[in-house]
């Protein structure tokens, strides 16, 4: 496995790739891997000759007061992890390589990121396009595979990719959850013991969405009343937001008769967990 | 020479085109080609195996009130001027396929691109920065080649390729004049015969501004009033911005002793019209 810590000798390695006729699989990632990152990892080493993962804890994706500070990191452990799993090159570039002191472009994306996770983190998806943009400009993937847990996130990208029409193919991989039900995520390590076993609402109110649903439920604010009841009950969990909205466009609906995201997000002291579900129509 | 219409088609073009190991040169146009565009295709056939040129006549950098409408058009003469130059690939998309009706992703530059055009363009800047990212990730060139007389826009792309870490080469070409010294521009041909002579006073107040620098003078605020007073001698003119700025940050600078961008707009009635020159300190 190669490690590459610099912006241009990233860029001179995939151009070299490119040139060479291989196809490159990416997986962006902020490090101190988990299971779910290895999962996509798998997924890119199917659909590419070369598998580049990326370690970059972005800064212009944590807004002010958010856990940017505390995000956990480990790069030896990274490091092999990721040569275990078959990554052929570590991207893990420098902050201050990554953006000029005097960086003044951004790209925008302003209608799926405004809700969700956007309304709570008004910036955050502004800062992931743009370095989602900035890798994708270094790493010159065919294809790139992302995280159904971060279901806006993935959405987002896919718009990302059709306006800017980048020559990349957008892939995404199942949530990986923990033998309990919780969706793994590098942040889990910041929970307390009493927070871990409180975090699994998450996954509870998604289950009873998904009764519901299955059950015959079609009224939203009925299936989401269920879901509030089911975190509410976890005394440390403080709601950010509990969402029921279309799949394709994300606004919120009053009934869920066609593709639905159900999405939620929960913080446990400073740590915020988030988790989501499609409910599809026929279930 | 090929031409081709679809976004998709280009991009599948460009993809066979690197993997074939060839150089990609390119020169973004929005058509009505003259001898500024063709001596652009000239340096990118210097730099390059294959020269793609793109006709777009971009909807989203003009405003409300400009000239979008008025913007002359003419494939079958840029279809023969591009073919006579040894373009290798005509790239005319309509807008319809590179905008989608819900597209919501754009690139933006909050520095260089606030003053002089950006000032009375708001939105100008975000329309380039945004088609011109479309346009690279479509024709994938090696090197793309701007005009110099759209001073503030070879500095804003040169930005854009920066801080978004685009695989790119900018080169600049050099403005190309008239025989009586106007800046070639496709908006030319809208001018009145009386506003065509009129129009030379754009590049009358450049010489000012070349002569004072020459003689010692390095006051701008001194070489901006003589430039002014050469604009105002001509009565179909109305003066949009001249402005003297730092020739890197395009911030305003009260001498001219580093090197100074001298930059104008001069309105005849709906006929916008731009020149520039940079001063040396030496000069």
């Amino acid at each position: 496995m190669k490690i590459i810590s610099t912006p241009l000798e990233m860029q001179h390695a995939a151009l070299a790739m490119k040139r060479g006729g291989r196809r490159i699989g990416f997986v962006p990632t902020m490090g101190f891997l988990h299971e779910g990152h290895l999962s996509l990892v798998k997924i890119a080493r199917h659909h590419a000759d070369v598998v580049v993962l990326s370690l970059f804890v972005n800064p212009t994706q944590f807004g002010p007061g958010e856990d940017l500070g505390r995000y956990p990191r480990d790069f030896e452990r990274d490091r092999k992890l990721s040569e275990a799993a078959g990554v052929d090159v570590l991207f893990a570039p420098e902050t201050a390589a990554m953006y000029a002191k005097d960086a003044s472009v951004a790209v925008v994306e302003e209608n799926l990121s405004r809700g969700l996770c956007g309304a709570s983190r008004p910036t955050h998806f502004r800062g992931v396009v743009t370095v989602v943009s900035k890798l994708f400009n270094l790493c010159l993937p065919d294809v790139a595979v992302f995280g159904e847990k971060d279901a806006q996130q993935i959405r987002v990208i896919r718009r990302l990719v059709r306006d800017l029409n980048f020559p990349v193919e957008i892939i995404s991989g199942p949530t990986i959850r923990e033998p309990d039900g919780l969706a793994m995520s590098s942040r889990n390590v910041n929970l307390s013991p009493a927070e871990r076993k409180q975090a699994l609402c998450l996954r509870r109110a998604l289950d009873r969405a998904e009764v519901l649903q299955r059950s015959g439920e079609r009224d939203a604010a009925r299936i989401r009343a269920s879901m509030v009841e089911a975190v509410a009950m976890e005394p440390l969990a403080t709601i950010d937001y509990i969402e029921i909205v279309d799949d394709e466009t994300l606004e919120p609906v009053a009934r869920t008769d066609r593709p639905t995201l159900v999405a939620l997000a929960v913080k446990f002291s400073k740590t915020r967990l988030i988790d989501n579900a499609v409910l599809k129509p026929g279930t």
